[in-house]
């Protein structure tokens, strides 16, 4: 499959409907009340500068099952909503640092990856253009000097070297005031960043060495519980199931007992509301790194049996996660089938919603036809193609049906702005352990 | 001239060039800088609700000739903008009325203004897709009953008469926190609205009753003056001279004397600035009154003849303005020459801005073909052709010419703001008048 223009209007199709039409009305319906909460919620607890979050649209249930606070991908996000995104960010950062001018972005450590520097010169430009003078400073020890990469955009993207100055960082003549990160901290807090004197956003306890995705998803059950008594749903429709096991170590065969255990008992409530829903697929769960990202360490396991069998490519596989660490706890995820189909080929087709501050500013879909609808779309070496999403997320049309595009999307960022809810309400709970 | 498309994009051509590619180079310039010096202003005084600038390209020179705070025209900008004027609605009640759920829009007195029907119909759609129940209550006294208007573009639109309950006002079972003015209050403030306990946006000073454009224009001076020299040019090129009349009666011909005068005195004002920059056009002069509004009240003068030559029909136009209100003060400011033309009948064509806080949302050209360079584009029972603008004005592109499509919007969107920026002093004032 080719997909010519990247920008082109997706047009998917949904195998399943059934009781997805039924939240999608439900959430139209009450567009004012839902916007209404999410205000609230927002006071309370302010969203992070940005996320994305992965979703997966099952006709019968629609739920989030990856929420990144380091966002890359800008670059696959439809290059019309720029306006938003700008915007967006002028709104987010006159609340988080009114006196910043200037920003450094503190990127990931790869050097050859060209799809994040595509990514990165994006949400340069997208600085940029809210009128922040914007330099990129690499924490890569490997960048040694001032690289230049003319990308195939057309754009091209500056690389310097940090440097420490006294309580501030910077690269050469340029110590701003702000600090965006858009590296994860997989491996940590790096020493160049601790203690210094500007802001730094979003917090360095926004890392995944600090988060867990387990605690994560039990904040995002507690906001799915809340939501769906407010709109009058059953949060199961919005809420993935999820267990883990801890101190796992899958070379030496360690936490197997958890795992296939909890596969069981997971594999019986999912059941249990298949049943209810008259679902005939058969469940199945995702197990991943609980302090894992980027894709990696995550496999799809069927059945207890599947669980107890694991190969030693899959135990290999399980054992790593980006930056080298051993995965020691894991977290075992209801699987959501993807029945969101695209093109003649019947393409896979997993959402990614992308939001600055509170405000979804787009989305693209992963569009994958060498994978199977219960399998991951996101993992490292995966060739997926990025189709921008037609529309922005936040103007639903109350005049179509709840399926039609501007509604669909509408619906999808209602849920990732839930998930987004969750990441707020886990940072604030990770400031407070701070303190 | 007919227009198939109204969200055409806009292909003008700017006869003159000369320095307005300059100025708009300046500002793409500076583009970091200037977003900067306007975050620091909004901070000290925060912008209107809503606002629309007039604006008029010279070539030589770009300059706001209205600002008005309660406008209509919102079906005039491109679709593709709705979501931008989501968030921004979003973003400005949130600041303003963060409690609010619910809003009540007070329209204008009209009762069978299509155009203006549409706009309304296109502003409550905005409201609500930002997530608050809006309901429209007329304060015209002739609406007794509930009318729903079905307009031609589909939408349909319902006009309820305003009810006072105690210290709220609102239409049946609908007393919301916020009450939206879209009426200009040429009249006054109507004794409905007076001592409610709801937050009225804009406040009600805001009106024309107690606003003049000499007002306007004395802030707009200085705003000008201040933004000149942060980026180093004349501020001439982006303000228009002017200058005042009190106590004139046209119909009595009481005040034509101090007209004539300062007609005089503007013309050779203006013509010395043309000589400095070479223009080879002859200066005119726009004579406005001072509470004026809707275009009325408004005529183009040469000479110093032919403000003492004023024939009956002139003076009876001008003597009166919306609402019957008599004339009484009047303004006279540079005429700014428009010389953006549109087609190949060669239309004239007058950029109007829109922002919602402070953030631009789009805009579009009045474009008339019936009409000179020199002339007001903005008058009752004219027909001009909408021509939405195709970019938004909030995102330059610093790879492309100066006076490139996005480039020139993001110098409109630099002007109109700065005339907000005004507006907003000018508010600034008045509460302090009220206190």
């Amino acid at each position: 499959m080719s997909i010519e223009n990247l920008h082109a209007v997706p047009n998917l199709t949904t195998v399943l409907t059934g009781p997805l039409r039924k939240i999608e009305q439900t959430l139209l319906d009450q567009q004012s009340s839902i916007e209404t909460w999410f205000r609230k919620q927002w006071r309370k607890t302010p969203a992070p500068f940005y996320a994305s979050v992965d979703l997966r649209n099952a006709g019968f249930k629609l739920a989030p099952v990856d929420t990144n606070l380091f966002p890359a991908g800008f670059n696959n996000l439809n290059v019309a909503f720029m306006p938003l995104c700008i915007q967006a960010t002028q709104s987010a950062l006159e609340h988080i640092c009114p006196d910043a001018n200037q920003v450094l972005i503190i990127p990931e450590n790869h050097t050859r990856n060209t799809a994040y520097f595509e990514s990165l010169a994006m949400l340069q430009e997208i600085l940029i253009k809210a009128g922040y003078a914007t330099k990129i400073g690499s924490i890569n020890p490997e960048f040694k000097t001032t690289q230049t990469i003319e990308l195939e955009s057309g754009r091209s993207l500056t690389l310097q070297p940090i440097i420490r100055d006294g309580d501030r960082v910077g690269v050469e003549g340029f110590y701003p005031c702000a600090v965006l990160l858009n590296n994860d901290l997989s491996a940590g807090e790096p020493d160049i960043l601790k203690g210094i004197e500007q802001i730094i956003i979003p917090p360095m306890r926004s890392g995944w060495a600090h988060r867990l995705k387990s605690g994560h998803f039990s904040h995002y059950q507690n906001v799915a519980e809340e939501f769906a008594a407010q709109i009058g749903i059953d949060p199961w429709l919005i809420n993935p199931l999820f267990t883990t096991c801890g101190e796992v170590n899958f070379m030496k065969r360690a936490g197997e007992d958890c795992i296939a255990h909890n596969v069981g008992n997971l594999l019986e409530a999912i059941q249990k509301k298949y049943d209810e829903y008259g679902i005939t697929e058969p469940p199945f769960i995702i197990v991943k790194a609980d302090a894992g990202t980027y894709g990696m360490g995550v496999m799809t396991i069927n059945s207890v049996e599947e669980a107890r069998e694991l190969n030693r490519k899959q135990r290999t596989k399980m054992s790593k996660i980006k930056g080298g660490q051993a995965v020691s706890q894991v977290i075992l995820q209801e699987g959501v089938y993807t029945f969101e189909n695209w093109g003649s080929e019947q393409a896979v087709a997993e959402p990614v919603v992308y939001m600055l501050d509170h405000f979804v500013v787009g989305g693209f879909y992963r569009v994958h036809t060498g994978r199977g609808r219960t399998e991951n779309l996101n993992a490292p070496g995966m060739h997926f193609e990025p189709l921008s999403f037609a529309e922005p997320c936040n103007a639903p049309d109350e005049k179509m049906p709840p399926d039609a595009r501007p509604n669909r999307f509408y619906a999808y960022g209602v849920i990732a702005r839930l998930a987004l809810l969750a990441a707020a309400r886990e940072l604030d709970e990770l400031k407070r352990d701070d303190n």
